[in-house]
């Protein structure tokens, strides 16, 4: 896994400025880097730290200068060379085909014989899963749950029945796919035993599409009827809800405890901050990104940015919310005129 | 399971208005439905698709109409008879009786003839676990744990020792019942070794009673003594927390990542929307109803709306929301005003 | 386990105000206390409850005094005492040393002797298990996952590979240890495909140190590079989120449904009330205290108490937020000013 700088710079389209034999054997950050790492500097806030750091070599933008003699590799985007770096000496897992021996497989399921299936996992009945896939331990597939290639199911998700994951999609800890949306109707006599709320059957399933990411304790809940979709690409992180027949769009950013109700589509590119909540039956146009804790109760025109609960223009409300500051002091003010003009109108 | 429309509306307590004799054999909503699919239209919003369907049947509203010759099933609330007709189509699972093989079930457990308890589930000594009940994989049930009849737990679902789990209840995946509560006393001592947050013993329990549905990775947590209970019928989403000590009341709808604090009591039927909070030792009255991202701090009158955080009149919120969006303009107003006063006093 | 009030009295360095012979069996609260409990009485909201209670024996504050002839227990923090007592009486469950046959343990795993492995745990190669540590049904240590002495890992819990937990440690159920950080470049180009989000490579790990509790469904997940950190002490309720290259500092308190984004720093005994918000790259002080719902923005100095979405003082939020309550009220203030101040000005 060793390469030199040189290497790795033709690997990412980047130049080396400086001595590009250099081995390179770890990627680590500027002040934790030692002989024998590469860090990557692309922020003014840590210029003291480019300065002072005792790395092998720092990627850089193009044009990027440093008094001292570390090689640098200038690169476009350097963040991405440096995420593609690490991936050559953090290589993922790859699966080592089989069946561990405590594994619950229904006969009717099929695994492909280069997917690995490890301890205490469970494949209901029909259940695919596709070529290279690896499911680590106590991962649930529930009957006829379809899980393509290269995918990898970490400790305890859960894909429940008739539930269809993509290939090379990668499912965090405790994630679940597939639970039953939150539908139920009002039923006043409840067949004479008084009011309930009557379930609606949630019949339909969800569909993770290629190259998707789910966090951790994340829920994605199956259709009423038909689908619910994360779309291609598309990134969620940690304790997210996504309700019944949500479509997210190919490409969206969904940062953590974010939370999307029931028939909500988003389109391309769609970011939502962390804590974000957006109401059911709405459709959010490519590109919208929208501000930590924001609450969203109205459809997003493609490129909108939002914040506020309710949320509306993010610089307006960046304006309002330094006024919210400023309330108690307008209200003063607002006093002392109203004592000023009856004053005037006295005279 | 195919039945005609004239059966279906005996069934739902509807009338048909045209050809009863259709055969249903299943339920979509207006865009999709084909032939032999039955609809429902309740919301003028989708006037347009009810114009359009090409579904063999609609459920409607007594008096709906609409030209072309679909047969109508009018009934008072379509939204109710769809959901009873979907059940019919799509039956929830049925028990068949037995243990998995590859389930750990304690001697000193008692686990009723005809429930099934599913692949790699524990369940814990002197546990009880009712009739028709399911379990599906990887459910763990503590020691003294009881569950009772005709309930589905599905995967991953954990109940822990001593816990109460009424009939017809249903567990989504992952959800966790009997946590401990979040209780700790400043020791700032902490016998000679510094200050410490000394833990408070949860020896309660946690009581689900009948009807009640827990959402996917929702966390109840069990009382530090006594009880938490989730009352008779209630309903609630995915990633909520329930903290100790809580009690919900009948009837209740809680939706996804709403958290309650600790001793909190909730009468019968309030709603808390999503991503609401509500601070511990408060009472909400019956019926109360709490908008989305929300934070009570108050008790709440029975039939109280509010929104905000702190929450309070959701009416009076609306307008000062609508106020807040025009901060900045009212600033600048008042100081123009202030100007203008100026030159006057001047005068 | 049953012992005098004066036994207790004297275990937790108070004093017996009456008969300190009376036999304590049971902790309970003052409404709910009957003959052999013992209640605790320190907030005068309760004095009712403590007039009328019909425990064995009260814990009170010194100098407290109750008309009645019930014996009391005077200690400088009552609900410390409390605690204390209630732990004897509920003592914490101790291993029974041994390996469920159920369990998946790797050949190369070290688990102590006298630890207790639950029913269908499964534990990776080269991971260790300190002494009368207890896995509880379906834990899930990944390879090299360390795990101290004297720790409590409740039903479900995951600790990915390499991640360290310290000695008496408790976490809850379902709760994730070690999940990947949340991190993507965006590369435009996608070497051809079109455009994607780049996965960056989260090869740290998560230290957890001694004496802390997760709680339920809780994720912490591993740094890119180097360490997300919980301090020692420090206790986190369910379903918090902590980012990678967190570090929570030691005795902190991070209530229910808070999230810290990745890189931020919580000095010694932070505080952050339910579903609060922390952006990334922060740094709170000792001591920093913010308000339920809060939304963190910006670095908080030692002992700042914040509240509000964006956060700042707690005292001005609270005016600032009676203001917005009063916002109607002053546009139409300020509306009937213009119209009196044009009326002075035509004059």
């Amino acid at each position: 896994m060793e390469r030199s700088l040189a290497e790795h710079a033709a690997q990412v389209g980047g130049e080396v400025v400086g001595d590009g034999r250099v081995e390179i054997r770890g990627v680590r950050g500027l002040e934790e880097a030692g002989p024998g790492d590469i860090a990557f500097y692309a922020n003014k806030k840590y210029r003291r730290a480019f300065e002072t750091t005792r790395a092998a070599a720092v990627i850089v933008e193009p044009g990027e200068t440093r008094a001292g003699a570390i090689p640098l590799l200038a690169v476009a985007n350097p963040y991405l060379a440096f995420a593609k770096i690490s991936t050559l000496l953090h290589p993922p897992p790859r699966a080592e085909g089989g069946i561990s021996r405590s594994a619950a497989v229904q006969p009717t399921a099929f695994v492909d014989p280069s997917a690995e299936v490890g301890p205490l996992v469970s494949i209901g009945a029909r259940a695919k899963v596709g070529a290279r896939t690896i499911l680590r331990a106590g991962v649930r597939l529930a009957e006829d749950a379809v899980v393509g290639a290269d995918c990898l199911l970490h400790e305890n998700v859960v894909v429940r029945e008739r539930c269809v994951v993509g290939d090379r999609v990668i499912l965090q800890p405790g994630c679940v796919v597939g639970s039953d949306g939150y539908g139920f109707a009002f039923d006043p006599e409840g067949e004479g035993q008084g009011p309930r709320h009557y379930k609606v059957p949630q019949a339909g399933i969800v569909r993770i599409e290629d190259d998707v990411e789910l966090g951790a304790c994340t829920c994605v809940d199956r259709a009423t009827l038909g689908e619910t979709v994360v779309g291609r690409g598309s990134k969620i992180d940690n304790l997210v809800q996504i309700a019944h027949n949500v479509e997210v769009g190919p490409l969206c950013l969904i940062v953590s405890q974010a939370g999307i109700a029931g028939s909500t589509k988003l389109g391309m590119g769609v970011v939502l901050a962390g804590q974000v909540g957006v109401i059911g039956h709405l459709t959010l146009g490519d590109g919208a990104k929208v501000g930590a804790q924001a609450g969203v109760g109205q459809d997003l025109e493609p490129g909108a940015i939002v914040s506020g609960s309710p949320a509306f223009d993010h610089r307006a409300w960046l304006r309002a919310s330094a006024g919210f500051a400023k309330l108690p002091d307008l209200i003063r003010e607002l006093r002392r005129l109203e004592r000023e003009v009856e004053e005037l109108r006295k005279r």
